[in-house]
């Protein structure tokens, strides 16, 4: 039986509504600092194996597999808290990053750059430095 | 020209790629305290009537239209910074929120539950009041 409005929005039962493509975004905060790190993508596959494991794991929209954080770079995220949204359709995760970084860019988040004041596309670095050099860290990557 | 790799990771030009349905996931931010309020969803006009305004502006994918957050409610965004991540495909949003409030079911934030720990599908409320009364603040919508 479907969920009611008042269950979903209201209620202690976890029923995450995946959308039409069967995923979820995931909003993943560092939680030490409350920074937002990413946002990432799972399916039922990939949450259940967040909440088993306690690593965050996505589902890869471009490589289309479930996809540990980590797995590569070794920079894992160790899980704390799962939230979910009012409407169950968005999930917000607490973890602590093995090395600190957690954008394949080298970034220690993904939002290293803003809007410039008074500018509509030019970008400034709120980042100045790498935390790590992609080069070496993905050097095993194809 | 389709933009580079390089041009959309490490460049300083706003480049925004919209996914399938011509939307861009935008995480939302409270400029003061550092806490995700939302998740919401801009196509086009919503970003370019957000960086015009200084209002925050998303499309609903529901109603299928262009909404600023407040216009029902009286609780407006004001928009501090606009950060974009590494592939251009989210936003983050920091605002000033007048009222305090985002989620329309009542609550500060729209992560208000999170999972126990221990279990799968046990959520546990984490904001314990209500800032607004949804019924009285929506009282003329439909």
């Amino acid at each position: 039986m479907k969920p009611t409005v008042y269950e979903i929005e209201e209620g202690n039962k976890l029923l995450p509504r995946f959308d039409l493509h069967e995923y979820l975004p995931c909003i993943t905060l560092d939680a030490d600092t409350g920074e937002v790190l990413m946002l990432g993508y799972m399916n039922k596959e990939a949450l259940e194996r967040t909440i088993e494991t306690g690593l965050a794991t996505y589902y890869s929209r471009s490589r289309k597999k479930i996809w540990v954080k980590g797995e590569e770079s070794g920079f894992f995220q160790h899980v704390k808290d799962i939230f979910i949204d009012d409407d169950q359709d968005t999930l917000l995760l607490k973890v602590k990053v093995d090395g600190g970084a957690s954008c394949h860019v080298g970034y220690r988040s993904c939002f290293y750059r803003k809007l410039k004041a008074g500018s509509k596309e030019e970008l400034e670095f709120t980042e100045k430095n790498k935390v790590f050099d992609p080069k070496i860290v993905y050097k095993h990557s194809s």
